[in-house]
């Protein structure tokens, strides 16, 4: 059938049409179906809006589809039903408790690539994904599929070395740290991250405060060739793009299926053969127990394994934020004060744990002691410097050049007593009320850490802010939320948690990667 | 913060606006997140699209929210980000497999019914109810909440008498006679029914052929105070809103766990107390097996009770057509003149075995017996004609004055022999080739049933269409699917189907209530 096409110059996130309820009922078309579209040479898959007011004999064309079609309004496309995509019987197979097949999961994996599958049928895979789990293979399946539907990066020298931790813990500017580290003990680790889409920073926002982080891939080439490393932005490198539309339905459910084969096959398209894995660990993390570590620890290797990437994990304490700072500025800020020799204990020696396995994994003897001889004489500083420059940074910066909220004020202890927890979702939540991640500068500054002794008075977060508004908002926020225990000795306080009459239903779910 | 207002002029389907992505981040707002729109006294919730190329400190409104909202482009409102609806921790609840309360229940009806979640929401949610499935505490707490988010009718006279059937059996008329039989008895049956959705024609269809069937609240308490009965369509109801809704993302997923709620719901809102199920059963029909349609009524019977509606449920033959015909008008037809005396064995058969048990319901000695004299004696006839009067038909219509698609092939025995089965999906989709339902004198009108004896060249269809191009279509579809079965005797063509190498994912799926 032929429809006269008006452009509607509006994006909708996926290739979408409009078409009036009677010519959609004449094609034999309801709401979600999908149709070709057909124009000169081109054509264009498109998922099918009905609406009753839409002008009749109209497609009205968003420009996720115009853009393929490179068509003007007025001009007439020929239209037809398509074919209903195999990887919807797929899904299907899966929602019924199916194991998938390799060639099945390819198969799905691509029609989300090219757009093909709805909202409601992405929702309906991962929401089935969630409950019925994957088999090892099925991951493999999954991982393998999400990196052929991607570009890749590979390297002609080697080995290449990599890291990641699964997030859920504010502060963790532990990546700032290790790269310098493992670069400037001669091996090359292409560090792509993300930005914070739940948190108050990603490494990909901690980074920018100091230098770009959008570069394209052959920026990231340049950058490591000449420094062995780099400090991107994986957002829009089209590694693993399925990942990114997986993660637009798994954000409004707050559930995460797909961790372990998103995290590998970002891994796997950077062209990664060793990784080191940071798994946070303990109450406020996402993974609880020592013993859930083991269990996800397990799954990584053995997938790594098979997409030939030889794996090693770090179970971490996880029951505070790393160091004092949280949001982007501040944590830039610690972790240079902590590449020139000044850093908190625990950043420090997080860093050069995770750094020392990368070392141990290539042969190097005692690979911890080699990251603190490196962080020592300063060449992680030096290397740190030449990745901000080679990205376009200012390799000068010190840390007093780094911009902070100018609006501050103090959150303090009502009493004399000693920290016995602290609320990881609490702080970063209050560092967001403060206006992290998108206004740099904002954020808190702990001032006190598990174990310390504070006095009445005594000031247990420092807020920093843009703006009055957003400083007193965040105050507020931490009055009451509670987000650092006290009692003179821990395990004295005895009630965990009160459950009210109307339980309260919010749970704060991280989405990071 | 304040954004200018622009109309975009399409529906969408949902509350849905666009923004700009970076105002959407200064408001910390991700793809799908909800805000609050305040104008004047206004106020709506709308699901938040965010686009890169929107202008900037701009709210692009679709319909549905400048319907609410009553506004004009360039006016300017007041945005803020909205709280995560409550009902979304209970989506997530039933996703991890708990149980769901009544008031949590309540809580994601309402939701869905003000449009306050998306489509991954609802998909989410419609997945885990298909994977874990509900209780009967679920059921009944998800059938009286779609009951109260909708429109009800009370009846001042009683009692109140209702059929349903849970389809997917093509050419099944049997409630243009059951209504009849029923109301010439002296009961009230005040019958909703809906229009095709994948199927050849559904009820709303049928009776369409004979009289308006779009009718509002006042005027089906009108045609039924005035005949005891009506044959409305329910779709623009509002009875039990949330069906249609759920419905919308079943659909392109192909599952339907909603079944059982969706059907109670909507008789309890048209205040039925006393309601005849028809489960056919059988290969080719939605129920395979007895005991599985034994299963079925148990939960009808048992949520009925719940609902204070009397159920019993007809398990009946589904492995063919009832009667010959299917499609909106050919079916019409039939049943006229099965109401005139000359219907087929089966369909009448149907009909007065379900009005029959209604009838025994009501304390009527030999129900059955009952309605076979109000069909022969011609006063169910007339109660019918009574009904299309009263809904704005001709009374007067005979069979001949029903208009048939003037285009007319055969499909044709290429061997003599016995019909030993017919695939009702086939069928359907011959019938939906030829133009049925949209064009009401399309259709399929089998020669044959099972067990009947062919000769070599007699017809085992007439297809009906209204051009030659979808007629031959039907005829190429019919020949490439074997839709009638042959064979000397039953059971004695041994191979049921064969699995070639690549596996076709090829399954039809009957959504009709």
């Amino acid at each position: 059938m032929k429809l006269k096409v008006k452009l509607l110059g509006i994006e909708s996130g996926k290739p979408t049409v409009v078409m009036d309820d009677e010519y959609a009922s004449r094609l034999g078309l309801h709401p979600s179906d999908r149709i070709i579209i057909k124009y000169r040479e081109k054509s264009a898959m498109a998922i099918v809006n009905v609406a009753a007011t839409f002008p009749r004999k109209t497609l009205g064309i968003y420009d996720e589809v115009s853009n393929v079609l490179d068509i003007r309004s007025g001009e007439s496309v020929e239209v037809q039903p398509a074919k209903r995509p195999e990887s919807l019987g797929y899904i299907r197979d899966k929602i019924l408790g199916n194991r998938l097949r390799k060639r099945e999961i390819m198969e799905i994996v691509k029609d989300v690539v090219e757009r093909h599958l709805s909202d409601v049928e992405l929702a309906a895979f991962v929401t089935a994904l969630h409950i019925w789990g994957m088999s090892i293979d099925e991951a493999e399946a999954l991982s393998s599929a999400m990196v052929a539907t991607g570009k890749t990066l590979r390297w002609n020298k080697g080995p290449v070395l990599d890291k990641h931790s699964i997030g859920g813990v504010p502060g963790d500017k532990t990546t700032l740290l290790v790269v310098p580290i493992v670069a400037a003990a001669g091996f090359i680790i292409p560090k792509t991250s993300s930005r914070a889409i739940t948190s108050p920073a990603g490494t990909a926002d901690r980074v920018e405060v100091l230098c770009p982080v959008n570069l394209a891939m052959e920026e990231i080439e340049r950058v490591v060739n000449k420094t062995n490393a780099c400090l991107a932005w994986g957002g829009a490198l089209d590694l693993a793009p399925a990942d990114d539309l997986f993660i637009q339905v798994e954000y409004p459910l707050s559930i995460d299926p797909l961790l372990l084969p998103s995290i590998i096959s970002k891994k796997k398209a950077i062209g990664a053969e060793y990784v080191v894995i940071d798994i946070p660990t303990g109450r406020g993390a996402k993974i609880k127990t020592v013993g859930e570590a083991h269990s996800t620890a397990r799954d990584f290797i053995e997938l790594g394994k098979r997409l030939h990437i030889q794996i090693q994990c770090a179970v971490t304490f996880g029951e505070q934020p790393v160091g004092f700072a949280v949001g982007p500025a501040l944590e830039a800020r610690e972790a240079l004060i902590a590449l020139k020799g000044n850093g908190p204990f625990d950043l420090v020696n997080k860093a050069t744990e995770l750094a020392g396995i990368l070392l141990d994994m290539m042969g190097v003897k005692d690979g911890k002691g080699a990251t603190r001889t490196l962080l020592k004489s300063g060449k992680a500083e030096k290397k740190f410097r030449e990745i901000i420059a080679a990205q376009g940074g200012n390799p000068e910066v010190t840390p007093d050049d780094i911009e902070l909220g100018d609006k501050t004020t103090h959150f303090v202890s009502s009493i004399g007593s000693r920290v016995v927890w602290i609320n990881n979702v609490a702080i970063a939540q209050i560092a967001r009320e403060a206006g992290a991640p998108k206004e740099k500068g904002a954020g808190v500054l702990l001032r006190a850490k598990l174990g310390d002794q504070v006095k009445k008075g005594d000031p247990l977060l420092t807020i920093y802010s843009r703006t009055n508004q957003k400083l007193e908002a965040a105050l507020a926020l931490a009055e009451q939320l509670e987000p650092i225990g006290l009692s003179k000795r821990y395990g004295e306080k005895m009630l965990l948690r009160r459950i009210p009459t109307k339980i309260p239903h919010e749970k704060v779910f991280v989405l990071e990667r």
